[in-house]
């Protein structure tokens, strides 16, 4: 009576939760650990935001929106992306969701049946697959390398694109890798997919958080694009689960449907809170913040290197470092258990990213300050 | 390229929009429009949760929780079982989801193969056989009538029980006949139905919205039982998307797995506003909200009777009342289209429900207060 679904049964948990609850206990113990595991910015929401959440809870704007949204923040949406990247998109191409987790989901829905096929880099968000999974659909994991920067690049897509596959996720700057993918390639890209009559959604969650070159945005590059989107990030509202997806005005019936359906909505103080996102004086706290994860990067990354890590691609975005670490261990989850135990530093096995030389690698994220991540590199030194 | 999925297509909307759309032009346009079609109760939230919620926010505390929610309000939950139901289930049997929906797709998700069929009734809450379709189960809406209380019981489920039938979902009350299961009943279902091997989820999101008798709770019956509950209803936190499930401890692992990857976790400020959902000041105002209710009720039951609705069963429940229409015309969709124009008084039509005898039925939701109850019975009078 107790057997569970195939599908719960595959479903596999974040490894590094393991490790993280291993870390708590550590704590409880009086050790002090460095978390460089965590993918979560360690800034608080701007102030801003959690005023406009407090002052729609104190008005009573707690009651359900429709499921594609607040109507003012499709807006804003659509706003953001005229005034950021230029590029004209009517509001109702704005779904607001659950965080960017229900943005994919709902497109994912829209797309697949089950003999479909998504194709998807690995390493990469580990969730991916599991949503294509969750609704019985299929998922090829294609092995990604530091010769195309852990991105899929059209020769990889040409050569494993099938009779049925019929999306790409692609991801700029991706996770765990912090590489991007140039915008001829992700034009090339979506010009080709879109011959074969398939869709490339494009997670852009990091897409502002790019630290030497101007973000763009995958929304116009074609009718067959859909872009998932999110408030956690950037925008630092991670527990607030909110994101959203763009997409070609055709599909937003069928997504609106789905969204009634499984979600109802998103939450109502977030959304309050999320049109203060895009305000002016948001978005000078934003960009300072983007300015020390910079920095936090330009420390750590050199510093690494110093001390053996092989980081074959500079990071170019998100708060992620990917690190070969085979020469120290050629188990990454031993490396990154024994780092915790002897070094107090954590961080997140390849096995969380995919199977593609998993044991090999180990994610570094940026998300602490730079005092914190000056002593997990001297704790690293003298552990390695 | 445009072609959406199967699972797309198929999946439809609620009715009831159409209507509320045209209400809502109508009201543009300077119509007043009693509305009887919502699934939401009026009420705010109330100020403790509110109070709890801008706490939170000042003290930063919106980062992601556990994928199974906050630890104390895990505890916050197995404690009202205790306190309300004399049940004792352990916190870790609470998993905190986004809204009952999510706790619903979780529990399909981790029970159902897509050869897997989930029984339900007709008329019932229609999202729930969208669920199923959304993971590729199938489902089985079987008709319920008067004779049942519009209710599955175990006369019914043993008919249409066959080879792959798995799940069993039961609501009491029930949306949208308000009505209930006898405790009795419940019982035996599960009884028999764990002799098949297979599951009960009973959605309980109103069961505490009951006027006549005391709640109780299906989680004690069995260890085939899942609870689904929420935070919209009863505690008024509609916009907030709270819910959770109680389940027993073998299928927690499956459902954090899964919760890990679908949902990431709940909404942060929307559980440490729950928190103050089970205070006992908050408690005294949610009971005075559910005297409020059956004052409703028990104003439009006789009146919608006087001016011939027939009500089959008493709505002992919910917010909902289901009436028999089919001597005032043939089809309730055209039926409630034209007591919005004409009468001014927004209804939803039992198509809504399901496809069983749904053009013979409405929905009355008694979720605006009693001075415009009145009103919109005065404007029915008018119409018919």
């Amino acid at each position: 009576m107790m057997e569970i679904s195939r599908r719960a049964a595959e479903i596999q948990p974040f490894h590094v939760m393991a490790l993280l609850a291993r870390a708590r206990e550590l704590e409880a113990q009086g050790r002090r650990i460095i978390h460089m595991e965590i993918g979560e910015p360690d800034f608080a929401t701007p102030e801003t935001v959690k005023q406009a959440a407090i002052e729609a809870i104190g008005r009573d704007q707690t009651h359900y929106t429709p499921a594609v949204g607040l109507t003012a923040l499709r807006e804003d949406i659509a706003q953001h992306y005229a005034q950021t990247y230029q590029e004209t998109l009517g509001p109702q191409q704005i779904i607001v969701t659950p965080g960017a987790s229900g943005a994919l989901l709902l497109a994912l829905a829209t797309l697949l049946n089950p003999e479909d096929e998504l194709l998807l880099a690995d390493p990469g968000y580990p969730c991916n697959r599991w949503f294509a999974r969750f609704i019985e659909a299929q998922s090829r994991s294609i092995a990604v390398d530091e010769e195309t920067g852990f991105q899929l690049n059209l020769e990889g897509i040409k050569a494993n694109w099938g009779e049925h596959s019929r999306v790409v996720l692609l991801a700029s700057p991706a996770n765990p890798t912090g590489t991007l993918i140039e915008p001829d390639e992700m034009q090339a890209i979506i010009d080709w997919v879109s011959t074969r009559g398939g869709w490339v959604i494009v997670d852009e969650i990091y897409g502002q958080l790019v630290y030497d070159r101007t973000p763009y945005t995958a929304i116009g590059m074609g009718d067959n694009v859909i872009v998932i989107n999110s408030f956690s990030k950037y925008y630092n509202m991670t527990g607030w689960r909110l994101g959203w997806l763009a997409a070609p005005p055709a599909l937003i019936p069928a997504m609106d449907r789905m969204a009634q359906n499984i979600f109802l909505a998103a939450s109502t103080p977030a959304q309050y809170a999320a049109r203060a996102a895009f305000l002016p004086e948001t978005r000078t706290i934003l960009e300072s913040r983007r300015e020390e994860l910079r920095q936090r990067r330009d420390f750590l990354v050199p510093r690494l290197r110093a001390m053996g890590w092989q980081i074959p691609v500079d990071p170019q975005g998100a708060f992620y470092i990917y690190a070969q670490s085979d020469h120290f261990s050629p188990d990454s989850y031993q490396l990154a258990r024994d780092l915790l135990e002897q070094g107090g530093v954590a961080i997140t096995p390849g096995l969380d990213f995919g199977n593609h030389r998993a044991q090999a690698y180990v994610r570094f994220a940026y998300t602490t300050d730079l005092e914190r991540l000056a002593e997990g590199v001297r704790q690293m030194e003298k552990f390695l």
